[in-house]
């Protein structure tokens, strides 16, 4: 919802303006009128275009900013990403905070967008983790999807996910399952983290409706995928990387997921471009 | 501030469990005991302990955490971090929280490391930049000094770097200088971004405390070190990568800024050991 | 989690106490201590003990509370449901808010369990819906736990519900579930709510995994479950009345939605005896 | 004021929409356009529209709502109250939150209207209590006036009011009352419980501004207001019912409170038909 | 209530510290203990000392913090107020806002107890105005109460004062008085500001609780009290000074308000000694 | 920035109007509209225009207001400051926090002013300190300079000031220079209080940027200005009156801070005059 980014465009600017701009409030006068534009310094696939220009519309209310390459589209070095003109002050204010989010939630798109290529002709599912920054997870799966992965489970609430620690606590995979599916609400289904084939038969006897795999070579993935035979959907997961990703994907598995398309991702390079505007229209 | 790390794991929290944990709630009855460890997978610096050990004392107040790798210390992979041992439920909300920021941190720590390493038997003072995660900057900076580098300034607020447009709107160099200093408080020196040799000589009569050489050649950057002569701290800037330091480190510079030590670093790989615990003591 | 009632609680205390509580500040001396009970003024099925309690303990944090009737046990009238000890001044300010979180949880949780009790020898569950007070959903959700019934999903966040707009807006059952199934992630199934038992089969052959039918009569209501035949769960809701659940069980649904048991439960009768205590210990 | 009612509809909507709504998300663009008519499913006394509105604005602040039934009218079934055009998005998440304002508030105000109707042709003064659901007492103190009654205190800090523990720790009621009287700030009036004749007597000698009689059946009632003469003002107070209000206005008190009126009044019901809508102006 | 005062103390060292306090940081190591003294520098009556020790509480939850003089106490020059022991960096980093705090609410007891002791003998009660520094109003209030004169109505909330405005928006005095009278709940007063005789009689005749002598002189305010006679209470007001309040008491006046209180007492001096500590004891 | 006056002026509000200006809502019909002037009742420089104004703005966002005397003018009594024009209950409703506003932070500039006139023709600089009010430091700071003074540092963040506590942590004057130099960020500068000229010598040797004496008398500075003969600047401190300026400045220090520009400046009189308006435009 715009009002949680609204909240994170707020904390950002307090942590980087904190008491003031010393430089700007000193040498640039207050009604001064700039235009600047965003541009990609490298190919890259472009996300968080509209939290950019958020931020420097929280700074000045009256700011112009317009989308020049939106989420999802491939730009070259050297492409303009958004344009936005209005208070000088604002535009140097906002720069490094709005350059901030684009450079990760580009770069989390750029990388997630490469390795969806990589499964190409597949039916394959790419799918994120819960491996993200403190406070940008609804940005960051966003970024994801705008590479053209999918994403898994947003947080804790919204799917059963049974691990070791639960098996344990209940006695066993069976009871787990049944406990689960017996009081969760219809509309959630229920995975178990599996990393034996024993396992792999007790949680799709249970009425697991998915199965993940965890840390499992090839070799026992495809003996999971035959004893499951299309009973559950199968998730693989574990330190998965981009390399993998092609032959994962013959081993018969529905969903592959993999943490470093949040946590790892290399931020990608952008900068801005300020430069003072004679004004010629009058509307103050 | 104490106070402000705890509101970033309220909300890190907040984000992850939102309307409630609903495996562990269906499967992990409310008083049952359990014991978890932090692993590295890998070799790396430790950073971000205390941040960790806050997540579970925020979930469970009687749980009790102990650092086994103090931030700043190199573990061989397998090593334990972190103990805690309190309520199961506690454990298994915080521990993908409590990762996530520990994975981050170490991950800059571990490679603002490697870069210092670089600058061995130099004199140069290896710094952050502002390119950080939006709300995460006090950590991240933190998990920079950890890495045994120095931060540049905080934000905007304590210190003056004047850029470009700074200049632009003030008419020139020697203006932009002195309208800063005659006016900023006494305790803040002034920093001055060059892009050619002629500025640096302007710069200097000016009286700046600081030129920043912003994506210079190492040719031009030895010759703006000579024209400086020490009568200002020079800094080196622009994509820095660790390959180039020990290079740009021959040149004479005083500071390389390299923002690559938090918007690029890979997060580090660590894990969670839970078992759940007979519990012995009797105290509820 | 914990911290979120805490800011339920803190909003509440706030607006009753504001600017301070005028009579007790004036009358009750700063260091008295009294001791309280809350009482069950009618037979109810209690809810709500742990935040009545943590109310206390809000405004003093050496206030000794006991939980005398735990959360979904029936009392008789006259029963004590918390005893609270500590400063007069914390009693005096908690009384009211402690009272009003509590008689409205027990409230909703007292009408469910005569809900449930109608349903009595069926496999039928009864749900709530997201009719809830604004700002104590996750609070009611859980007083329709502890009376006997289970929750529907607990936002828009958790759960697939195609309603006529969205149909409408994709252009037919078919399109919507086969769009919502292929992009959702995967742990979340997809509900499509019905009018007629033509699109009973169109949401049948297109996947749905729960059909609900709403405010179909009941004989077009078992024309739906036959058509079904176990296809997908079947839900009925619309202005469901308590005695309507016994007929409606019979038509062979597997769940029933009932907005009233949040958005109409009657508060049941509780109240507060304090007393002042003569201290015999004198620890400060 | 109205930045805490935007507080109100900000913690409604974080709850129901949380990491965002899915259904919608996947299956209407972003830029369709629609139009809804909230309307009453039952004869009602309309309250809330202002609230109602702002929620849809909240979600887009360029959708156009109209108020068809003011706060305080009667409205027949069928009845439209609100009719809003703007994005489809919008109308979709803000529908729930939107009724359940709506139908908390109109339901107070509903029952408070036939409350009065009791009271009709007397001088009688109906009041609610401070037994409001924790959170929204400022709107359904609000209610209770739309609904043709009067507001007691609005919390602890715009009244005084002595009970029983504050009498205890003043030793008696003409001490209490004493010591009231001389410190509170001289815009405040003073009232105090009591619960026998005694009572009445000494408050009356002591200078009470208001008595309030606790639980006390018809004939002492009647007694105390003999005694009481004019002197103050009377109050009649505790598990007041709408049958007993013609009676008891009869004794000759002049103010009843009465807490049902918000802790137990039944939402009415209100239902939202939104309709796509082919957009046939052209800004935007 | 406590947590609104702890939002002031986390508001003021935030703004504070902000993003660290650098020179502690760097040169006092993080165990180290330390003692300090909070001692008045001129003789002062001492208020907030309860929000002062918790400043340091909040920085240190270990600190061990004492009240040398109470609140509402009488101080000569040299007097230790405050003692507290601790973290050195805790005692470092709450030393200046715990000052702050101190040096103001003493500021306005101070000046506070001199105005009283001009009307001593008197029955004319001495009180403040909304006149307040935004946000640390229910401080002020109190050490308004510490200085030994009462307060005035806290905010808009908890009186009625009818104005010149609100005057002419009923249409005269009359109109107003009667207005308010019958729907103002029934434990508020109702005080109309007057500037003339004439203005005087109608506001007696209609009913007012509280008469506001506005900006008159001594002569006029003297017919004033013989008009209203004892009907109601008479205040006056309008930049009162010291030194004018032993005649305005004689003019037989119930109530002499005066902005200066808090919003022009100086602050007092009062400084902190702190001094390393041999820590003796081992725990922690 | 502007969001933190927001949430200054949000704050304010919220403890003035609290549950509702009971007055206005009773006797100002909710479309009335007015015009009110906010005028100086003395001569006074004007400071906090723009903070009242959005005070105005927050309350009804169709508020139009305007300045007529800028922040820094020097207004006579009787003028106007700001007009105000929109609804009645917005401009009664502001008035009172507007004016608590503009009368601190005038006070603050009218009394520096008249300090810095003190120093009219010497190079010395008038700097605050950091004993400001609770919350409102970037407010006061602003009318300091508003007034013609300049601002130490800002908070325990932007300037390294290195006190008798950290001189002994470090184990003298020279390592705690050294040490804080060695690692605080290069575009902060280090100053360190002294007591003594022999301090004063080591403070030099050791390379400290600025020497804060502490304290002393005017023969004791003078000596000090000698030592220390321009190598680094001079700041005197220490219960600093206006009448001592002059003779200050004659001794050669560079600074002087001065406390009471924040902590003991008094309100200046600032009223507010509204009127009914007949509304002669239509927009509604």
């Amino acid at each position: 919802m715009d009002f949680m980014v609204l909240r994170l465009i707020e904390n950002a600017l307090a942590e980087d303006i904190g008491a003031g701009d010393v430089t700007t409030d000193l040498l640039v006068p207050e009604g001064e009128k700039g235009k600047g534009y965003i541009v990609a310094k490298e190919g890259l696939v472009v996300a968080g275009t509209d939290i950019a220009c958020r931020v420097f519309e929280f700074l000045d209310p009256m700011m112009k900013v317009d989308i020049l390459a939106k989420d999802g589209e491939w730009v070259e070095p050297g492409s303009r990403v958004i344009e936005a003109s209005g208070s000088m002050r604002g535009l140097l204010a906002g720069e490094r905070t709005a350059l901030n989010f684009l450079q990760r939630l580009s770069g989390i798109a750029t990388y997630t967008r490469r390795c969806v290529k990589e499964l190409e002709g597949t039916d394959v599912r790419l799918v994120d983790t819960r491996k993200t920054t403190p406070g940008l997870r609804v940005l960051e799966k966003y970024a994801v999807r705008v590479g053209g992965a999918h994403n898994h489970r947003a947080g804790l609430f919204d799917g059963v996910l049974i691990k070791d620690n639960h098996i344990a606590a209940c006695g066993g995979i069976r009871q787990a399952i049944e406990r689960a599916r017996g009081a969760v609400h219809h509309l959630l289904k229920t995975e178990i983290e599996v990393s034996s084939l024993e396992q792999v038969g007790e949680a799709i006897t249970a009425g697991a409706d998915v199965v993940m795999l965890d840390n499992m070579d090839e070799e026992t993935i495809r003996k999971a995928v035959e004893i499951i035979n299309g009973r559950a959907l199968v998730e693989v997961s574990g330190s998965v990387k981009m390399e993998d990703l092609r032959r994962l994907a013959k081993t018969g598995v529905d969903i592959i997921s993999m943490g470093s398309l949040t946590h790892s991702a290399r931020a990608v390079d952008l900068s801005m471009r300020i430069s003072s505007k004679v004004e010629e229209s009058a509307n103050s």
